[in-house]
């Protein structure tokens, strides 16, 4: 079911959106990304139940956990356990998180055929989140990468702090491509755009975008990634979409709050990105109402509701 | 105080967004729009302290009111009292919603110099709402107009139900159009395109837009009214304004939900509207700070926390 089959307005053709890609493949971060900032731990079999809503519902990829130190993020200690479980859907990717060579071996351990690193576009964050420098990150994910592509798995790079970072404001775009043609080299087959705190606006996604593109990356290689901390999430993909960019990460019913904010800071929420593709004409192929009723079901799990705006209008 | 004073990632250049508008104006939709929809009667007082912030945080328009019968909103009985007591602030105009003659009599009483009146894209919508078809809605506001320009007034032409009616589903753009020139040549000097129930999507903003222009209204006789309901106003503002549309409404902290739904259906917040256009570069001479404390205070008047993403964030 999608916006039109609820009886409303669906589909208008527009002259001036005839750029956009025909076809948007979501790529569904709730389960790795949204929950690893629950502090309260969901137990295996919910996560499975999750997991296995949001495949039946059309998503094309499950971003499933990640295989970092049980220290950091005890929700995900799980890891190897919830992709033992998984009923794995034919054409499903089910990415998996790995931040190390150990990480890497858990994960080939578990079968998986997609990894991901998250690397930095800035000094003090890959500080912050790594203890070491911007330039040493690729040398301790260069290892990871190789070994990856050797073993035949995709791997993908999230790229943090691409449109501002907390303690150093602003980031150079020349920067940010530099730190991206850096993890393309390395074997990353696509870049994952992350405005990590929320605080991009649509003329600064098309300037980052465009300077990808003028330096020789191509538009398929570059996916993005929105939070809505100020409101921006979904216009900021909406212009990303207009310069061709055909994969956007998204939460289903924006989970990924901060738990103290209350709601509404989290990523971009699947559901109302699917209802703006709708209205563009955008395949994507998810069942909107399947997606929501997850949604809604992942939030009585949570005990508070979607800060989503589709979730919460749907759900009436 | 601005985004970029806050500390954090400003204007970027963009070479897509040329054709966006150096300025916009911001049509404060807050003391009207907003809290007509509280069921709780908000004292006069109260919307005055409101109204003067409002105005003294740089806001250029401030809908104030409307004199419509008390029966059907008992919140805006107190319309005159309300406008006896404003701190006019110079330059800075404060329209009232006029429903009828009688309306307009009102609205002159007080000394009014801006008027708008409210009508309906639909004739479901124009039926429930006024109790009579589509095209005797004119019959009714053209005395309305005409009186009004006679008096020297600006009138404005709210156009609801533009994107989608709850009854009707999609809404013909001819329809529209026709619609809201009949309302100009009225002598309306402005049309409010209000996506009433929220359902638009930016392809769709687009092709209502051109079609407008195609039928030769200038850009400037037109201004978009977003609301949230599915997490779509801020992208559909951000469609209309690469089309040249330089009047944007907005609510002050997002206020204008139904008080039932808890949150975000409401239109959309000024501050997120306010946050995307500083990053954009374009100017609205609005002091981003003034107005955060301003829908925070109003928040706790009403008793409940601000939808609006940017005012939560700030406000921590």
């Amino acid at each position: 079911m999608d916006a039109r089959e609820l009886g409303l307005p669906g589909e208008v053709p527009s002259p001036e959106t005839e750029d956009m890609p025909d076809e948007v493949t979501i790529w569904e971060v709730g389960p790795r990304d949204g929950l690893q900032n629950e502090s309260e731990v969901v137990p295996p079999a919910v996560k499975l139940e999750f997991l296995n809503r949001l495949a039946d519902a059309g998503l094309p990829v499950v971003e499933t956990t990640s295989f970092v130190h049980p220290k950091w993020v005890p929700q995900l200690a799980d890891a190897a356990e919830v992709l033992d479980g998984l009923s794995r859907v034919d054409g499903v990717r089910y990415p998996v998180l790995v931040p190390n060579e150990r990480g890497l071996d858990r994960a080939l351990a578990s079968g998986v055929h997609d990894v991901a690193i998250f690397a930095s576009a800035t000094e003090t964050f890959t500080r912050r989140n790594l203890n070491r420098g911007l330039d040493e990150q690729f040398a301790m994910f260069d290892p990871v990468v190789r070994r990856a592509v050797t073993e035949g798995l995709n791997v993908r790079g999230y790229v943090s702090m691409v449109f501002g970072d907390p303690w150093e404001g602003p980031v150079a775009v020349d920067q940010v491509v530099s730190v991206g043609k850096r993890l393309l080299d390395m074997g990353c087959g696509q870049l994952s755009l992350g405005d990590t705190i929320g605080v991009a606006t649509p003329g600064h996604v098309e300037t980052v975008i465009r300077a990808f593109v003028a330096a020789g990356v191509p538009l398929h290689r570059l996916a993005v990634h929105f939070h809505d901390t100020y409101g921006q999430a979904l216009s900021n993909t909406c212009a990303a979409l207009r310069l061709g960019v055909s994969t956007v990460d998204a939460s289903a019913g924006g989970l990924g709050g901060c738990p103290y904010a209350g709601s509404a800071t989290g990523n971009l929420a699947t559901e109302d990105l699917v209802w703006m593709l709708d209205g563009l004409g955008i395949r994507h192929g998810v069942d909107l109402r399947a997606l929501v009723d997850t949604s809604v079901w992942m939030a009585g799990q949570l005990g508070r509701p979607s800060p989503s705006a589709v979730v919460k209008a749907l759900a009436r």
